[in-house]
């Protein structure tokens, strides 16, 4: 398989596209986040990496904010990840210059998808080592909920994960949500996120330090807001997870 | 043969060009379309990729409108195919502004296979690893179906598929049409599209989770129209199958 | 040899292009077609390829108009050919909106063949995996045919072929003309041609599903006429055959 | 591991990127740095190279002004160091010819990570070996301490350090600063620095010829200065922590 | 020596460039052509390709008109050849057009020559795999005869040769030239050039269809004509050598 | 080490970049230069190579003038140095027209090193094979005299040397210059610089023909004048030494 | 040494540039020429490559009038050659109509010195492989001899020689020429440089069909004559040096 893995434009004998494969590997190797689509809003959690007491926790290190009804979760290569951030935060300010309304949220996880795509395709270039959780709200479709990977394929989701462990959190979920036509309600995702996080990341003992929660929900119709769960909240679902 | 398999712009020994080869394995990889070409439409059907639970079924995964008048069904990578598509939309709006009347099918279809042979002539690039099924109608021609390949090669069919187990279901459309002179009804194609599908990827229980179908038709001589199968229709078709 | 045969820029120790070679190996494993030079046309004929009964068939396989007066058929790489099909037929119009008048025959002919040899000569490129005969009136000329191969190259000729069989196809005509200022009939070419193909191919049972065959001919003087022949018009050549 | 690591667009098989790995081996060889955010000012350190007799020291060696409320410190390679100050210097210019204001800290800081994220991404480019400590004031946020890397990637700290013994530095700082959200004054600071630098480095016999210290404090609420400390007062505090 | 042959931008060891060679290596395959400066003229003469008798005999195969009064003849590839033709006809009526006078001889060679060249220098590219022979008649210099190789060199010669055997057939041409200052009739160029060609090539029977032969005069002191030698004059001047 | 030599944008596995230090290589194999920064003036000196005595000795060989105020001296390969000591005449010349004052010399030396780091970051690209002294006088700082190196660093020195045999140059003139705050006097300038190049290079008969002396020096408080030694004030100085 | 010969952006481990090594080997396979600067001319001799008696003996072969004031001559490869003549010709007439003066020799010189580096420095190059003698007489320096190599490097000399036997011929030439302040009369440089040529190459029988000579002298002050020496000159020079 080694001699098909040196550069994104070169197919294995089986049609793979070995650079993109390790790409994954990169968000495979990052802490996890998961959102959840509940009834009225968009829950995202995630384990912050373990940083040292020097480290400034003025910031979020995961989530990040897009536009006005648009967050993002972000695990894998950082440096990578800024650059996109900046691309849609870019390409979202656009849309509403030239169309004077918010831009749907699938319009722009397509774009950066296909921004994405773009250095899996042509020579001189490698993939984007990072996945993106993209949450969001819009008129016609209310609130989404998309995952995007290294390769610039997207799709919408109930519930998922990227990162480390995500396929042990995403069991962990189908716990709580057994149908994807099933919306649970904010505080439930919020409980089913810290909950699914915890048992697969055997985080000790679960606060505000290690743990990161941001909900997105619509008040008067159309405003999006979106709240960072305070230290004191999560412990609290936390002493009702035991 | 691996010497020659490192580049598009390198044919083996015999005249091939492995990398296109390649690519076309990434379409045998991936889960199959097929169409039939009806009297009075076009009738598309394909597997769902068995998706989890948590996935949010509000899109189709392998059927998408490239303007009023075409429908596309895609086997392969799904970033490829998302790039082709919206170049595919960009070039019928612009033939439209244009020239004040709908793309002809073939025109479009032929603009993406040059567009995908660009990708296996150059170096620094690689072949689009993604076949599609174009139907659509125009006044000239009427209601046709076409198959396009990495290579950037197509050609009209009446009834034809793509992705996994193709020649499997190829083998078992034979059986329903008998001579590429004969037009079906678009009940008759939906229940032979069906079968064909079912009889050669061996799914368990048919159900619209499982299967997409999608059809399209003319109403007042002029207006097409794309409507999914419900998943009534497609278990009641099922039943008669059995 | 293998040492030379990686690039279009790479001349072998012997002074050939490898790549270019290999090229031409393409066209060879690709289904033939045939021309002959009549006294007052052109005739075209080409075996089709072997197409399942899914196939539509209402498009020619091998044959295409560039312009009124010019015509072409192809062996090879079938994504290649329609890329410089649509090269000739642009830079055909474009002749006519400049100088208001049909391009000569020769000056496309060696237009498509210099857009060739670019593709053999320059860095990040492969050959085109094609050969044209290009059969047409002018004029100055009357009616020509033309011969052009992957190298870029190109001569006339009064009767020739390409593609699989090519230099058995050859043998066969050279039974029916034996000087090359020898001019037979529109007739007598139909009857050569179909002879040659049959010959050479082992065609079981001849019929219009199987072979294709194509008349250029000039009426009131200016006007080229190109038309296929009938099935009934192809059998009944064959019944002479026998 | 040795296949991957010979170009910025080539991932390894687990998903990393060697010749980054390898950028921060350059840093790491290079002589400390280190930073301490106080209450009311950023104090940096740093050891200076063993320079000759012969050497010229009218200018610091590694710490640079890049606009009134910014300074930098830079461990690694210093042509590449240049570059990038060259690049902040006229980026924060141009933002304050733009908009009238003095630009955002972390505004900056962003914008040089992703400058340097750019060569970690592209064929025939390298990484810039070499990471900066960015301190600086500003309206909305006071005083910042930002660390950049090779890769790109940048982070908040209380305290901080780069180049050889940055793990060893981190630790001594630790045993001051035990909480990060504790801020110590500019004068514990200054010591707490110079402690670390000494413990770790094993310099025999401290004077401003072998450290530098620079202060970033503000005057009048919004005027930001910034001045190096003697010889005398770092012999001064040299004594103290004996 | 086969370590420095892959690329026209690499030197050997002891200064040759390898892909040149090669590339006169294509020539050196080629049929010959020879031609001879006489008094009053230029007479070229080349063996034909061993063509079929089913080739169009219309065109000659190896001489070609560049201008009124500049002719050239050609040996090896084919294709190559016809480019730097077209570029050597659109040089030379772009010089008319600017200067309303024809083009020097020495001055067309050069360009040529000079495009040659940079075929050799650059990576990218292959040599150019021709060589030509210009004759041609200027107001200056009279009547001159230059040959041109794939490095791009040019020299003037009073008789000379490209092509296969082309040393022998320059053999031949000492025995009747004996002098660099020396200058034949017309009539003995004819005949010494068919006498070298036949000696060198071992033509059983000479005839026009084997030999072509053209030949450059001044009418009117200043308008050039090229006249091919015609069936009947090669076989009478044949006649003549046995 | 030698899988890491290959490219600018290649780091090693320590962080090295083995072009740039072979590059330094080209500077050390190269005849030595020195400066000596003095109270009132810099003092060049350099050893001539051992020219022929076919050599026109009208011009120097390793001391340039960039501009009115600044002299550099080289060590390397001296085709390289042509064109960046052309790019600094350049730079200098635009800024006297830009800004109506004559260019600072650090200003100068950070273009110039800016200029050489390019050439160590980006592909197709080597280092530029050649170090600088440059000396010069500003308003602001008076005399200053500057090193750069192959890799784009420069620092500020009052005495150093570049070249073959630096180091025990540099260890001949600490026995002079004892510490960075001294300042000599240009006659002892000239006398420890003729000194440490004698000793260190052995030097059999020293006279202008093997040595070259230049002085910097300031008259009318802002003009600076360039001026070289006799071949009798060079002797003259020798016999001091001896 | 053998894996750093593959590019000009390649140091070998001690600092050189292999292709540009391998280039002088280009030059010293090639006939010699040399030049002597008299008092009041420069001289040229250049050795005949041994041409074939069907060679148009009307131009020379190594020597080039550049401009009024310059000429040159040429060891190497002659395509490469021709280029830098035509580009010093252009640059050249460029001066003269943008300054309405002569380009002052060293100019002319250092420009296509540059000219030279650059293909020494950038990837997708190879340096040109040959040198050059630039004789020349401007207002400021009066009459001036230059050598330029493949690096790109550039000496003013008294007497010098390139090409095959170099090192001989200049040591012939020290015998006559035994300072570089010593300026020999044209006619002794004539002798000289014959004899240097005779001595070293070996020509059995000395005439103008095997050597050039080329005198450049100035007439009325300002204007620069260059005079070919007949063949009879030559036979009366060298009669008297037996």
């Amino acid at each position: 398989m080694s001699r098909y893995d040196s550069r994104t434009t070169l197919f294995s004998q089986d049609g793979r596209l070995m650079q993109v494969e390790y790409a994954i590997k990169a968000v495979t190797a990052a802490a996890p986040c998961l959102a959840i689509l509940a009834e009225d809003g968009v829950v995202f959690a995630a384990q912050k990496k373990l940083v040292s007491k020097l480290s400034d926790q003025r910031t979020s290190e995961k989530m990040y904010r897009i536009d006005d009804h648009i967050v993002c979760a972000v695990s894998g290569l950082t440096s990578d990840a800024n650059l996109l951030i900046d691309e849609a935060r870019t390409y979202s300010q656009r849309w509403l210059a030239t169309y004077d309304e918010l831009i749907p949220v699938e319009t722009l996880v397509r774009y950066i998808s296909d921004y994405k795509q773009n250095y899996t395709h042509h020579g001189g270039l490698r993939p984007f080592g990072v996945s993106f959780l993209f949450g969001g709200w819009d008129q016609r479709l209310g609130f989404q909920l998309y995952q995007t990977d290294p390769s610039g394929n997207y799709a919408a989701w109930v519930a998922t994960s990227i990162g480390g462990s995500a396929p042990e959190i995403a069991s962990a979920m189908k716990q709580y949500i057994t149908s994807n036509a099933q919306r649970v309600t904010i505080d439930e995702a919020k409980k089913y996120a810290i909950s699914a996080l915890v048992k697969t990341t055997y985080i000790a003992k679960v606060s505000s330090e290690k743990i990161e929660v941001l909900t997105l929900t619509l008040s008067n119709k159309t405003k999006v807001t979106a709240t960072y769960a305070t230290a004191a909240e999560i412990d609290a679902i936390y002493e009702t997870l035991a």
